[in-house]
């Protein structure tokens, strides 16, 4: 089996996995409680604060634990809005985020808010310039994600926070949730007051996150109740989920520079082998991409059934965002990037993790060869 | 080691634990993927829902999985508020429910919103009289928890669901989450539109929750995006803790009426024993609690240094919620039964669950007996 659908959702390593086990079994006190247990998960969930805040290069006191990306972009964005609609009503996206930015951007707006939803060019990139150009005096946020999920562009964050310094009463988001570990970025240079992770996109536990809070910036809080996170985010802490998102945060970031470029290396050799077939359109930009995705159109192969021919092959891929799979219409990212509707139609997202070797790619290469083949046999 | 803290958490199952890895390891495709490994995770997440319904008897269509107790009550709070809106702005609740209703409510209240505080009787009850007197033209809401929390009295559900079948279109959310399987209700009969639980409650994992929403009854979801969770809650689902979640339910609910039985006769000696005790006051009513929580204070006896006494001993209880532990104000509940600041300064809680003993409660208040007069000899 290929597993080659990492920017859905990947394998747990196995020592996080150990870690949840072992902080659920022995360390299950609730961290408010008064006693020793609760003061020794109290303690774990300070160390994986602090050992996240020390990955990130930011202060514990800046790291928020949440259950997952989607709540963490729903916090920042809907928490933003709130304490500072009474400031302005404006905000400004692009038109290739993730559904959890974008449907909460669809909320403020029936809420009265004031979207501007950016284009991007044919490498599916915002540029700095539109930025720039859609701030008004009531703008109050800007919102971009740093690798997009379905075909891997990487956004201008540096160029953007460089920009909005000379706009310091605008707060500035980034869904950072396919970038981690993969493309390096300072939260604190690039002048980012909110950051978004999802573990179980780095080989953590599904239903964890975090939010990257900027010192001194305010939020009204989604969840309510115990003031559990210094009152921006109630409810029971999920300690054994944050130990082991601590953990697989470290153990990915540890892959480094040299990871990067392996992982590099495997997207290239894919990319090199997939420019062989007769009728492939690559939709990853060449330059300025992450190095885990690529996504690509085969003339003739509609997306559904050719997952499904490679699946029974054993090949793991995706048609697009795993969360907008079942809706079955194209790519959004792929339709602003202008590609045409029959292509996104046609499109395949592979995404890798560090766990994946050159080996099988060569072997992924060789199924995906066999299918077409197989397929444009049938159709002919 | 006697943990008698399970209102603040409790330990999980290990056979949940157990399940959650094999998921987590096994099963940890996204359930939104369109192939084989996304098909198995979607299978689990069906059938864990269908247990959950199954046991709180209500249909798979209205259990939506979150991420705990807190997110429960906050979802079915503002998105109830935020969809009805538009038909009126007073909500009725109780002085004594938990953080994460109350402080859903001051967020609503600071945003237009009108609430009522209906008080409780010296037992800690709600009149259905008072919640009958407070509806106006404009109440859309009324949320009341089923089980206190603090000092375990049974709100009265029942009668309040009754009355409110004059009032189609008053919804009605009560928070179970210290109530499940051991205060047994009936959503339907009772008229209930929304129902919070939270597993870490009953030996589920910590980060897990559900919230039953009647069917036809609308909301503005909290946590918008990919649209999981038939839209009202997005996120990639937490698979692993959704099944962890439905075998704790189903073991906490297979102890039955006899488990039940069991754990009122540990309370009943527990407030046998206690009633011995020179200067006790028993908080908890005698009529009309749950069987696993008992509130008491004993003269000279300062909750805090209390806790700690017992703890050396290894007993392990706790002074109020635990959320509010570490705020050191007197419990909210005492005071809103009309007990004097004094007396809650040094209240004890008492928490059990179905895997405590008589032997346990024989030992605590062995423990309770030695602490008490050391305490006392000291202070003389
Ligand atoms: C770019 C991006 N943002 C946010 C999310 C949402 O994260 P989660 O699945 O943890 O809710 C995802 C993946 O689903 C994503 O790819
Ligand atoms: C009555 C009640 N409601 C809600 C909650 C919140 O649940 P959770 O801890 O899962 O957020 C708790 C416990 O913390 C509770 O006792």
């Amino acid at each position: 089996m290929i597993y080659f659908d990492n920017s859905a959702t990947t394998k747990p390593y196995k020592e996080v996995l150990d870690s949840f086990v072992t902080v659920s079994s022995q360390y299950y006190g609730n961290p408010s409680s008064l006693h020793n247990m609760g003061g020794q998960a109290e303690k774990l969930l300070t160390q994986s604060r602090e050992q996240v805040a020390k990955l990130l290069e930011v202060k514990p006191s800046e790291i928020y634990f949440t259950s997952g990306g989607t709540e963490s972009n729903n916090m920042a964005i809907k928490g933003a809005a709130m304490v500072n609609r009474n400031r302005g009503r404006h905000i400004i996206t692009s038109s290739i985020e993730h559904a959890s930015v974008l449907e909460a951007m669809e909320q403020l707006a029936g809420g009265g808010f004031d979207i501007t939803y950016l284009p991007v060019d044919k490498d599916s990139n915002v540029s700095v310039n539109d930025v720039e150009k859609a701030i008004r005096k009531d703008t109050i946020l800007v919102s971009i994600m740093q690798v997009n999920n379905e075909v891997g562009s990487i956004q201008p964050i540096g160029k953007i926070g460089e920009m909005l310094k000379k706009h310091p009463s605008i707060l500035f988001h980034i869904d950072s949730v396919q970038a981690i570990g993969k493309v390096p970025l300072s939260l604190y240079r690039n002048r980012v007051d909110f950051c978004s992770l999802s573990a179980h996109k780095f080989h953590g536990l599904k239903g964890t996150g975090a939010l990257f809070i900027r010192e001194g910036v305010r939020l009204a809080p989604l969840l309510s109740g115990g003031n559990q996170e210094r009152k921006l985010r109630s409810g029971t802490e999920n300690v054994a989920g944050f130990v082991a998102m601590a953990k697989a945060l470290r153990m990915t970031m540890a892959n480094g520079e040299l990871g990067i470029a392996k992982l590099k290396k495997i997207q290239e050799k894919l990319r090199a082998g997939l420019n062989e077939f007769d009728g492939v359109t690559i939709h990853t930009p060449l330059e300025g991409a992450a190095p885990h995705i690529l996504n690509f159109s085969l003339d003739g192969m509609k997306s559904e059934v050719f997952l499904h021919a490679l699946e029974r092959e054993g090949l793991f891929v995706s048609t697009t965002s795993a969360c907008s799979s079942k809706k079955k219409s194209p790519s959004k990212t792929l339709l602003a990037m202008g590609v045409s509707e029959d292509l996104a139609d046609r499109s395949i997202r592979i995404s890798l993790s560090f766990e994946n070797t050159e080996e099988e790619a060569r072997e992924a290469l060789t199924i995906i060869k066999k299918t077409v083949n197989q397929l444009r046999k049938v159709m002919n």
